[in-house]
C-alpha cells in the first residue's frame, strides 16, 4: 500500500474540529470514546486532544480518584454575549463557552418607537458593564450572538422587511456590533435562536434528540417555528422556512395584517385571542372578562387563563380553539416532516396544560399513525432564558465549526 | 508548530471519500478545482487522485489537444442495477456508474396478485439477462437498488404495513436479492428513488439544485412526496417524512382508505378524479365522459385529460380542481420548508400544462412572497426511466459514501 502525505493544514483543522465537535456535543468522554467516535488511530486521537488540552480549549474533568479522566470544553476559556430583543425588553447575558449564563442584565425599550442605534447602545452598554462586573477583558470575548423580532437576513446580519419596526429595516445590526466589540457577530430570529437553546440546553437535550430532527412552534403575538434537522439549523433556500404564522386555514376569511387571509396567526395567535376576549366581555358572554372589563382590566391572553383555570366556559373554550388550530396545522407538518418532538414556546404557553393538549390532541388526531408513534410534543421549559442562551450557541456554533476550530488552535499556538 | 501524526486508515478513507464525492456531484474538474473546493494541498490532492485513478474509480477526460485533463468518474468500471416495481409493471436497468441507462427490461406483473418469491424472482431473471446481453459480469456489480410503491423502513430494507400488497408486509426484500447477487442491496419507496433521479439526472440538476432542498411530489392514485435537504434525503424520524397524501383538507368529509376524512389523495388523487368522472359520465353533466362511457371506454385521468383538450367544461373543472388541493397543500409545505424547487410527477401529470398551472397558481397565492420569490415549480421530465435511474443512484450514493471509497480504494490496492 503506497503512502500519501496528508499532512497539511487542512487536515488537521478538519480533524481538529471534528473531535471538538464530537466532544462539544457528546462530552464529557474518554479519549477511548473519541477513538470509537471517529475510527482514528489512538495515536493521532491523543496527538489533538493533547494540542486541544495544551492551547486551551479542552480541559480535564475533575474525576473522583481513581476513575479516568474524561474532555470536555474548556468553558471558562472565554465567553460569549447573548442578546435578545424583543418589543418591550432587552436581555443580555454573558455566557461561558458552554452557553451557560454567568450573568445577565435586561432593560425596558420600545422596538416599535427607539432606533436601532439607541437601542444597541443600551446592549452595548449592558455588556460592557457585564464584562466589568466579571472582571473580563475583551479579548477573551469569542463572539455576541442576538436574536431579533423579525425577518433576518442571516448572512448579512441585517432585518428583513420588520413589520412593525420602523428603521430597522436592512439597518446593519452585525457591523454595527462588530464595529463595537471587534469580535465576530451573529443575528438570527428570535424563534432560530431559541430553537438553538432548545437543542442544546433544553428538553430536547434532555430527550436525548440534540443531533435529531424537531420543530420549536413560538406562539404569541405572532406565530413561527424554527426547524432543526440532524442537528442543525435549517432555514431554508430564502431564508424564510418555519414561517408557519402564515398558513392558511382552509375557507377562513379572518383577514391577517399581511393582506391574506385566514392565516393561522390571524386565527389563533395572541392578537386574536384578546380580540375575541374583548367582545365576550361587551356581550357578556364570559361572565369572568365582562367583570375584568369592568374593572378596568385590560385583555391579554394571561387573564384568559386566568378566566379559564376558574372555570369561564367562554375562556376555556377560546384556549382549546387557539390550541385546536395550531395543532391542525402542525399536523400537517408532522406528515410531510415527521420529527422527533415539537417545543411549543412563546407567550401563549401562559394558557397552560389545556392549551399543550388541545394541541397535541389535534396533531395525534390528524397526522398520520407512524409519524406520530414517537413523537414527543412538549412545552419549553425556558421563561426568559431561552433567548439569551441560544444567541450564545447561535455564536459557539460558528465560532466552534470545524475550520475554526482549527484556525483558533493555530491562532493560540503561535 | 508541533507535528501530529494523522496517517491513519480513517483520515485516508475520509479524505478519498470527499474527493471522490466532489468529483462525484460537480465533475468532470481539474486537480486544482479540487485543491480550490476541499483547501487539501496540492500534493495531497495529487497523491490522492493518482490512487483514485490506479485503482480504476476515476479515469481522465478525453480532452481537445492543449487542454489540461479534467477528472471524472469512471462510470464504466463497474454497473449497478436500478429496480423499479409498479401495481402492473416492473421495470429493471443495467446502469453505469454514474446512473446512465446502459439497457434496461420491463415486463408485467400483478402486485397485488404474485408473491414477492415470483416478482423478485422476475427481477432476477431481468438482471441476469441484462449482465449477459451486455457481456458483464457478476464482480463488477457494485449493487442494486430497488423502488417499491409502499412505505419501507430504509434501514432493514423491509416494507412496512403495504397497504394493497398482501405477502409483502416485512418481506425480507434487501436479504433475498442480496443472498441472489452478493451485493449491497438497498430497497427504499418510489418516491425517495424518483427524488434521487430528479436530483442526480432531472429537472434540479438542470437548474443548478443539485445540492440545494427540493421536494418531487409524486401525484398518482396516491400522492407523496421525497424531501431532500441539502443534497441530502430525508427520510424523517420514523421515515415517514413526506406522507403529504394524508394531510387533512380542512372541513372535507370524503372519507380516505386510511380511515381519516379530508385527505387530500381522497379528494385529489386520481381514484377521487375517476369516481368523479363516473358521476360525471352518468350524470351527462360532462357531454363528453357521458359518450366515452356509452362507448364503454373505462375513467381514467388520461381519459378527463383528453376531455378537456376538446373543452368539455366539467373536465377541465377536474383538473383544475385537482390541482388548486394539491396547491393548497404545498402553499403551506412551502412556507415551513422554503424549497428551491418543486418538480411534481407521477401519473396525473398526464392531466397537462393546465394541471401543473393550478398547482403553481396556489402555491403563489397562498404562501408568503419571500418562500416564492426564487421558487421553480416544474413537472418531471422523466416519463418511466425516472424510477430505474432513482434506484441506480441510491445505490451510488451509498456504495460511494465516504467511507467506503477509502475501502474500495484499499480492497482493490490489496
Amino acid at each position: 500500500m503506497k503512502t500519501v502525505s496528508i499532512d497539511d493544514q487542512q487536515n488537521v483543522s478538519t480533524t481538529a474540529g471534528r473531535i471538538f465537535k464530537i466532544i462539544r456535543d457528546h462530552g464529557p468522554l474518554l479519549g477511548t470514546d473519541i477513538v470509537r467516535r471517529t475510527g482514528l488511530a489512538k495515536s493521532t486521537v491523543s496527538a489533538y486532544l493533547e494540542r486541544l488540552l495544551a492551547v486551551g480549549l479542552l480541559r480535564e474533568e475533575v474525576q473522583e480518584s481513581g476513575k479516568r479522566k474524561k474532555l470536555k470544553v474548556a468553558e471558562s476559556a472565554g465567553y460569549v454575549v447573548g442578546v435578545m430583543i424583543g418589543q418591550t425588553k432587552v436581555h443580555v447575558a454573558l455566557c461561558d463557552l458552554e452557553a451557560e449564563i454567568i450573568d445577565s442584565l435586561e432593560g425596558p425599550i420600545d422596538l416599535l418607537r427607539e432606533t436601532p442605534e439607541c437601542i444597541l447602545g443600551r446592549v452595548v452598554g449592558f455588556a460592557r458593564e457585564l464584562e466589568q462586573k466579571a472582571g473580563l477583558g475583551p479579548s477573551a470575548l469569542f463572539g455576541l450572538g442576538v436574536g431579533l423580532p423579525c425577518p433576518v437576513d442571516y448572512v448579512n446580519g441585517v432585518p428583513v422587511n420588520p413589520p412593525v419596526m420602523p428603521g430597522w429595516d436592512r439597518f446593519p445590526v452585525a457591523r454595527f456590533l462588530a464595529q463595537e466589540f471587534t469580535c465576530p457577530v451573529f443575528v438570527d430570529n428570535d424563534v432560530n435562536v431559541m430553537t438553538l437553546a432548545e437543542r442544546d440546553k433544553g428538553k430536547v437535550l434532555e430527550h436525548g434528540h440534540r443531533n435529531g430532527s424537531f420543530m420549536l412552534v413560538k406562539a404569541g403575538t405572532g406565530i413561527g417555528a424554527g426547524i432543526v434537522i440532524d442537528g442543525e439549523l435549517y432555514r431554508g433556500a430564502k431564508g424564510a422556512a418555519g414561517d408557519i404564522g402564515h398558513i392558511g386555514l382552509d375557507g377562513d376569511s379572518t383577514v391577517c395584517r399581511c393582506g391574506n387571509t385566514g392565516c393561522l396567526e390571524a386565527v389563533a395567535g395572541g392578537r386574536a385571542l384578546v380580540a375575541r376576549a374583548e367582545t365576550a366581555a361587551r356581550s357578556g358572554r364570559s361572565p369572568f372578562l365582562a367583570e375584568a372589563l369592568e374593572r378596568g382590566a385590560v385583555m391579554t391572553p394571561s387573564l384568559l387563563a386566568h378566566g379559564a383555570a376558574s372555570g369561564d366556559e367562554e375562556c376555556i373554550r377560546f384556549v382549546i380553539s387557539s390550541g385546536t388550530y395550531i395543532g391542525d396545522v402542525l399536523a400537517k407538518l408532522v406528515n410531510f416532516f415527521n420529527p422527533e418532538m415539537i417545543i411549543i414556546s412563546g407567550g401563549l404557553t401562559c394558557l397552560g396544560e389545556r392549551f399543550i393538549a388541545s394541541i397535541r390532541e389535534s396533531v395525534y388526531r390528524r397526522s398520520t399513525p407512524l409519524a406520530t408513534s414517537d413523537l414527543i410534543i412538549k412545552q419549553s421549559s425556558f421563561v426568559e432564558s431561552g433567548g439569551m442562551i441560544g444567541a450564545a450557541v447561535l455564536v459557539l456554533d460558528e465560532v466552534f465549526s470545524h475550520q475554526n476550530v482549527g484556525n483558533l488552535m493555530r491562532d493560540h499556538e503561535g
